[in-house]
């Protein structure tokens, strides 16, 4: 009897990065989907050695992709790949994208969705033409307080918004490490392989998809600055933009790969004409929420606690005290994709909760977001940028 | 070809508890291990209905351990299960563990072990007798900055060993919620399931494991109290105990489940003659580490952080600032038992990371604990109650 | 024309320590307190060396307080020091007290309040003679966080209490250091010097005050060990205490002067029936408060907090977020001293708000804290020891 | 004979606010200063009544400045007035401060230092021709935390210094408060009271101060928005700038008043090429000091730290462990100020820890940043805006 489960091939992810384990471990948590095969480096040795440490048999471990979805659509349609997972540096997102809805198949694509805005325009066009389902691992977006954060500004807990504060710092690229082999640094700071971005297109992005996530509205202007600190680095390692948003919101985005002393400090804070809510990735079990007058709630996430909205309580798996963290965030992206496509094979409507993912749309703003910072922030003489469409 | 991961039947764990899930994804996570059937709960429609949550095939999903066991054995060895994890109220761990160490199965099993210190002591014998392996799962020494922890105090950082405090308050039972239908506290507060002790016997043993795991030191003494402060209430709800251990190291532990605020707050504090390291679980990837005479350390938990020991290490999936958490530790547990099994099953030796999860001998003192504490803390007129063996 | 300011004078606090400029601080702050006179150590050149440095006319440095005393009732009224306040090393304590109230002076003194339980019994005696106002600095209850706590379980948003913890870990005698000079550990570990215990008498005190301060609750038995870790020292320098409290309240009490890494980290977390408050001296202007079901409020001090009780109120000074701290505590001491000694001076009955300071019935039970942790705590025959009247 | 104390008086700070309290509060406690005089309202009533509520006695409590200026004058120098504090609304900071440096008295004036520019330059003057002194109340330069993060700063521990983020987000004014008495809020939303800004002038000035004073470096061009959130205030009440500082610094300002749930929660964090640190003004009793590749260290400050600066140990008055806040902070600008001014009368130079606290030039300068962030702020046409000098 052929299992229930989602079938995933990848693309990148092999054994000397560190992202492809957590996708897959996302993947795989839920019983929902399994690995069925991949291409897991442009170097087949190394692609072969990463698929065998996955316990993929030998005949579904290819050595390229367009090996993989050429040899995968020849098998029985109860046996191929469902959907591929795309983890590779940014310049060789689009191509197995497009291969991948040629084919038939579905998209799971690390963020930024692609290269270039051009590319993005393109694979937003093709997933409409096939009807086929894409997912933009905007990972923040998954965690069960931000969707707390999310359905409480919807349903108006803090008035009118008024002023967000969204920022992402890190440190580990404070040194030029990147011209040492060993690290994730080499392509992130090539603008051949990452874009024309380096920390806005790596963690900005980040950070402006949850400003717009979280708060339902859009930027449409932006003052900025980008710096390069680093010697000899040629692309950005830094940047601060105010933001202006729908209904006369103001946003602050900072972010910087300088700022030693931070991983992954990714925060927001949102403040309305009632009350705030804040919201930190390192210890990313609970809300502060505060109105004035009152003292401060700190809201827990847990399964058990009955204040909290059936939207976080979907993406919750622990009680509370029992802490939730980043492949659980990653893990609620990938279910919520798989009962979406599952829905999609069933021909029936999937549930706002099974939506809930980033998708084809979130993942062209973001490289519009790319566009917009970078022509703002190396830009002395215009002060308020227009969003770039 | 067969898939190189061990295939695991699950007793117990349906879908109306949370704690079998839990097992579950992190069996998974590794991709080092898949659910291939179980008996999910006494009520068969309730086994059936979670076998097909967790896409098993009907003909896999047992109405009885009994059924499973004999159904499983007379399967071809590259079918059937490798090893069962039993995930059912203490009452019912004994059974199902013999039979499966009796069919040559290996055994994974919640703690406490047994319902009594009988019943763990014919464990060990027959899991001697056998040679199969069996975990017993004291999640919080999975966490890797436990380990970094204990790393640290048998490197000698701390000097000599003084004085430990470690705790585990809760306050979910704050109320008589047992007399109610839908929470996890029936059994867990009815002696003739749980066994001799209620606080003590379903967290007090972590509090102690941690101690005993982390210190590398046994308890020889202890001098206690324990309390019921819920009127009706059969068993304790609270409870503290002195307890001398080796080398003259005096801990205290305190554990409640009417601490109310208290979602499962372990923690632990180690003091010696040199420094003290402290780990508070609700906020797990980091430590606090003091000398005198110098700044406070927080020794933050990340794949990329080069001071931290080869131990925490292979315990780690991701880098600094993405929280790792209660189901990743747990799946360190069942990621160490796979690989020990695994080395097993091919006549080789494990290693000493492999090795590392709680054990029957673990599983042993936890119900020794039990008994001590249960003979200590009921009785007014002895002061110091000796390690009852 | 005579300032309306009560006029004090000094017994130890020389430049020497730390402890005696902090009591100055405190009692200046409010311009109801100046200093006048004083005898600040027993070296005469130390005293007079303080005395200037304190801006004190060399006729009002003192050589001994026997001079003091003698001198200054000489004195016309309104030239005269008013009270006393005691900051020697506690076998000083009640001579120079004694001597004060037997020149109807008023007496400020330091914890514990003398050396031994009988001459507290005396001291007791003779206020109640005199009538004169005696206050014992047990700072800790100075605290507004501390006044809003006491308040809101006197009010019952607790429900009955069940559980206490309280502690007060110390890092600073690890080592031996009262064998060199130029600390303040000499006559701490010294029982000639000290009384009976060591750390139980310099801090175990501040943790058993806060727990009967802020409960309203008296301790009725102990069961307690007390440990002498660092070898040649001659008293306690760490101890763990259970006790039974009146209603059937039990609580933990431990302290050490051995916890490496913690400076004076003294909390408390109260529980009931309906929910539990949590203050952490370190951090001194939150309470930490929780229901069941509900999220956590962080309860903040500040003077324009509208949820704030009037006994907390009347000890804020600033308004939220500028943190009030260690020596504003000790100034609610002195002002609501000052203000009582006034009501007393013109023959009118002080509020409730200007009482609330800890007095000689504090300080007699303070010495009874200590007869009772040490009969209990070096003794491994018995188990409960009742309090020691 | 005389006392050695410096005598105050004071001009505003009367009981219907709460800023001059804790002036005074700071001003007594070291026993330097004493409180003879002062005119704390424009209404005589009320410095009449708080005139008496501080211990004055009638006939040095005036009904204005100007009388109280002529009056003291002409007192015997040794009972007359040494400096005056200057605690009114922006608008009446110039008058008496010059007046007060054209009768040969001190001044210390609350910040702001002017209404104006021109005001502040015509006071830095006056300072240079009489050649008193003139203090600044910029606060949080007074936490000796702070004075630790510029000494370490400045000797290099961060390496060159690279980015800033200094923010002080406020909640009190997220609604229009100002339009009811009985609180503060009145005069500081009102352009002919408090000058060109609002939230700038009161609390953006601060984090600006708090940039420069810590790095050490000017700022040199600023990209801003000013924005007033609340309808029908007439002045800005919340705002972000960008600033370029000397060295090529990039530093971020964020202030606010429409922050829900903050209360004064400036923080500075400053990263260098070599390490980061980090401050909290509601926490401030702690640095997080970071450099690559090691644990965070936590530096806490207390008296007993021998790792602290001299610099930082001159302005603490506790051991380690208990905290000191806000009023110490101003404490220790008055206890500078007032040794300063000793040695000025006694015609010696003042070291360098005795001059540390904000003067007539840091003055100047903050009246400098308001109009500099007014006209970058309001204006969208001009994206960076040079420092106005």
């Amino acid at each position: 009897m052929k299992s229930r489960k989602l079938k995933m091939g990848m693309v990148g992810g092999g054994l000397t990065g560190f992202i492809g384990a957590i996708h897959l471990r996302a993947a795989l948590m839920e019983n929902k989907i399994e690995l069925v095969c991949g291409c897991f480096s442009s170097k087949p040795e190394v692609s072969k050695e990463s698929g065998r440490f996955y316990n993929l048999p030998d005949n579904r471990i290819y050595s390229s992709y367009q090996e993989m979805f050429a040899r995968e659509i020849a098998l029985p349609e109860e046996e191929r790949m469902d959907f591929v997972v795309i983890v590779t540096p940014n310049n060789h997102h689009f191509e197995p994208a497009m291969l991948a809805l040629d084919n038939g198949m579905h998209v799971v694509v690390d963020k930024p969705m692609t290269f270039s805005l051009e590319e993005a325009k393109i694979l937003q066009q093709k997933v409409t033409e096939t009807g086929l389902i894409l997912a933009v691992t905007h990972v923040y977006a998954g965690y069960p307080a931000v969707k707390e954060m999310k359905t409480r500004i919807t349903a108006g807990e803090l008035g009118k918004l008024r002023r967000i504060y969204v920022e992402y710092p890190q440190g580990w690229l404070a040194e030029r490490i990147e011209i040492e082999s060993g690290n994730n640094a080499g392509w992130r700071t090539d603008p051949k392989l990452s874009g024309k971005a380096g920390c806005m297109g790596d963690i900005g992005t980040h950070a402006w998809h949850l400003c717009e996530y979280i708060s339902g509205l859009k930027v449409k202007e932006m003052c900025a600055e980008l710096n390069t600190f680093v010697p000899g680095r040629p692309i950005d390692d830094d940047g601060t933009a105010m933001m202006r948003m729908e209904q006369g919101v103001k946003a602050l985005l900072a972010a910087s790969q300088i700022a030693i002393g931070n991983a992954n400090n990714i925060s927001i804070r949102v403040y309305g004409e009632k009350g705030s809510l804040k919201w930190v990735q390192e210890d990313p079990n609970k809300l502060f929420f505060n109105t004035s007058h009152t003292p401060e709630q700190i809201i827990y996430i847990g399964g058990d606690y009955p204040y909290l909205s059936q939207r976080a309580q979907w993406n919750i798996r622990t009680p509370g005290g029992h802490p939730e963290g980043f492949i659980e965030a990653f893990a609620n992206i990938y279910r919520n994709f798989a009962l979406t496509v599952a829905a999609h094979k069933a021909g029936e409507h999937p549930t706002a909760e099974m939506l809930d993912f980033p998708d084809v749309n979130d993942g062209v703003r973001g490289m519009q977001f790319i566009e917009t910072i970078v022509k703002a922030g190396w830009n002395d003489d215009t002060k308020w940028v227009s969003w770039v469409e």
